[in-house]
């Protein structure tokens, strides 16, 4: 039984998806102006795994992101750069799934850009004008804030609360908290349509998407913690205004931010760290490790520090997993008389981490229930007390957690490791020829590697 | 501009989808009651190759797949195991998934499972019922093909042709083309439905999973030729007559068949190679290669001997990567007189390739202009006649044509080459060694290697 936070209930609320089997979910996808930073990795990272977990549990995931290749902050950096809006779009989109392959981020099942998607965007905003929802002026089509007194329900506001602060409303507006859903712009790029030529506002292009491909109720609605308000609010008052149906979605999931040392990222700081910059230093899987070390809700501080402290936890599984290969390998006997203890702790590691992951999918937990069990296995491995079949039934076990957390534990020599080994033979033989003074094969070795771009230093001592 | 042959005209087709950019695709996926085998190999091939190309072209591909986990085959052959029908499909399927990753097969956004569409199946036969174009007996729900004169206007047949060779007719059935859209059964797995409990028929499944993720009509609808009559007549008379709407699918496409040394593959033939058997003696990147060396609609014959050629024929182009990789690192000029040349090379391979896929996606035609362009290259090569800008375009004109046929054309030395280079200096040092007499230190390296399991003989010569 899953157990997800939502943060429209804020409370945990047993999982249980519209229909049948099958989970539909919608994730706020890129703005594609810029190069992806590690909040959005943290962000995506997290919705991978519920997704892997999902799927482990039997659910038949959709899994539906948005691309927005269509917004001001789009077309003011092609301004900028002297490129065509969309096609810039498109080259940061390529980036963008990129890095998401590179963080083997690999369960979004469908992509779907804005621009794809003008006609379903025209036809909400239509329903909602034909409905009474919306309005038209000088400016574009506007949402009309009013009509939808559920507005704040998702960020626990209110709406007189909200006005309060407003400075500069415009006056074009009905309600200083009225947002667009298409801009008239003569510019381009543009798009026509029934109220002249424009552009889709930010919010409505998610709904027009979900409707399409979901219908206009689904199970789960994830994304960053920093979108709830005013976004996830405008989808909410759009979707269930044109529809009259609630809720639009069954779970609102929420990750939480993440800091540079303290700091919120920001490209004023200087503290501002993009995907591809991070994998010039760091191994994906150890990026990876270290977001599913914090719960998906909590914030992440990032830091050099903690990112080593991540790094040597998953060469604890690495070791672990080596040291099991080697066994494996060698002479131990196919069963032992701990045997079924051993099946007891593995069924009992396995029931730790699911429950861990059923709720909430509290990942930090559901790993250290995989340490526990390894310090546990390990001090029987060290009393020679293991049996073949138990470190089968190990393999077995490391493999499944794997797949749900998204790391290729592999469990065979890799030939990274072989050619090292074959390296140090080389050395250790060279060093003898040196000490035996025969220079013209000490000298080849030497050169032989060189050319490999193996480079050998000789140091005193 | 793309053409496509469309089974329904009879004739290649310009490619232009329903809504813009956006290309819905649906291929008839496995019925899960055994092992894959070549022939649906052949299929998925063809359809991920015919997606990349989609894409290449700037389209965006949303590619849709049944999987058929509820078909008296799966309930014949889960009393045969003593297995439970469902667990059975589910076993199957998750083999079927794992052999098309093997293939690289990996551009399906979505697996849609018969059992999970329960409710929308039975919504689109109430539709059928309620607009009279099915009728209810005591063993199930009927399509009346009498309604639905268009019945064989994808075959080519006509209705009275198709009657008059059924023999034994189901008397419980107004027509003998009559099909089933509802089977009423009372042993399991049985599902609930206002016509009580039952299973849907085979037909039905297609209908109702198309409907649901892209409405009553689309793009593409692809599969193996063998499908086209009885299975998508009757996809094309339910769904045009539950909707109204004229056509289904703008382009119907076929995949030829694949033969075994000139017979159709069959169990009781002997001559049934599953995905799993083929991957043990062949590398999947040849199996892909033989399939895209065949037009896709053309029949194939499948043998050791055509195999070897594709082999061989795979082999010319990574040693050409090779050859280029190995002379990017050697000492030639940036520049050459012979460059714009090149470049024109390029360019009209480029577009020889193109025009090749945009022509009904003829891989055979794109992959010889490949050959070609190799061909011309390799004699500048060996005049010395080439530049460092020309190999690093050829670099990237190579890897996008692999990014569109689905090979990872690898462009640096593996670790695989560095391990064996290792090898080859250990061997010759060993040699030296040994002509020296000093076998302590060859003979220390033959253990070191032996630890690696690297076995080393010593012959006479």
């Amino acid at each position: 039984m899953i157990k997800v936070y939502n943060t429209l209930s804020r409370k945990k609320e047993i999982f249980k998806p519209r229909e049948g089997n099958r989970v539909k979910i919608f994730v706020c996808g890129l703005t594609v102006y810029d190069n992806s930073h590690i909040g959005h990795a943290r962000t995506y990272i997290s919705f991978d795994v519920i997704a892997r977990y999902l799927k482990y549990q039997g659910y038949s995931v959709f899994y539906l992101q948005n691309i927005t290749d269509i917004d001001d902050k789009i077309i003011n950096r092609a301004i900028e750069t002297g490129e065509d809006p969309l096609h810039l779009a498109r080259k940061f989109e390529e980036k963008y799934i990129q890095d998401m392959k590179s963080l083997a981020v690999e369960n979004v099942n469908l992509y779907a850009r804005a621009t794809e998607h003008i006609p379903e965007i025209i036809k909400q905003i239509g329903t909602l004008l034909e409905k009474g929802f919306a309005y038209e002026t000088d400016s574009g089509v506007y949402f009309d804030e009013s009509r939808y007194p559920d507005f704040g329900k998702l960020s626990n506001r209110k709406i007189e609360d909200l006005n309060v602060h407003r400075i500069n409303p415009d006056t074009n507006k009905r309600n200083p908290g009225d947002f667009a859903l298409w801009k008239k712009k003569n510019e381009k790029p543009y798009w026509d349509s029934p109220w002249g030529p424009g552009r889709p506002g930010w919010h409505i292009e998610d709904t027009a998407i979900t409707e399409e491909y979901f219908g206009p109720q689904y199970d789960i609605h994830g994304g960053g913690l920093d979108l709830i308000f005013p976004h996830h609010e405008a989808e909410i008052a759009q979707m269930e205004s044109a529809s009259g149906k609630k809720p639009m979605v069954r779970y609102w999931m929420h990750t939480g931010f993440l800091n540079v040392l303290g700091e919120k990222m920001s490209k004023s700081l200087g503290n501002f760290i993009t995907i591809k910059d991070l994998l010039k230093e760091c191994p994906p899987e150890v990026f990876r490790f270290f977001v599913l070390s914090t719960h998906y809700r909590s914030p992440i501080d990032f830091s050099q520090e903690i990112l080593e402290q991540s790094r040597s936890g998953l060469k604890r599984i690495y070791k672990h997993i080596e040291t099991i290969e080697e066994l494996m390998e060698s002479d131990i006997p196919e069963t032992s008389s701990k045997d079924e203890e051993h099946e007891k702790l593995l069924r009992e590691t396995r029931k730790n981490f699911q429950e861990a992951m059923d709720n909430d999918f509290n990942t930090p937990f559901a790993i250290s229930s995989l340490f526990d069990f390894i310090r546990e296995i390990n001090r029987d491995i060290n009393d020679s007390n293991i049996s073949k079949n138990t470190l089968n039934d190990i393999k077995i076990f490391i493999k499944e957690i794997g797949n749900i957390l998204g790391f290729e534990f592999v469990l065979s020599k890799s030939h990274d490791d072989v050619a090292d080994e074959l390296v140090d033979i080389l050395t250790s033989i060279r060093g003898k020829l040196r000490q035996r003074k025969d220079y013209e094969l000490s000298d080849e070795i030497r050169s032989k590697l060189n050319d490999l771009n193996i480079v050998i230093e000789d140091r005193k001592n």
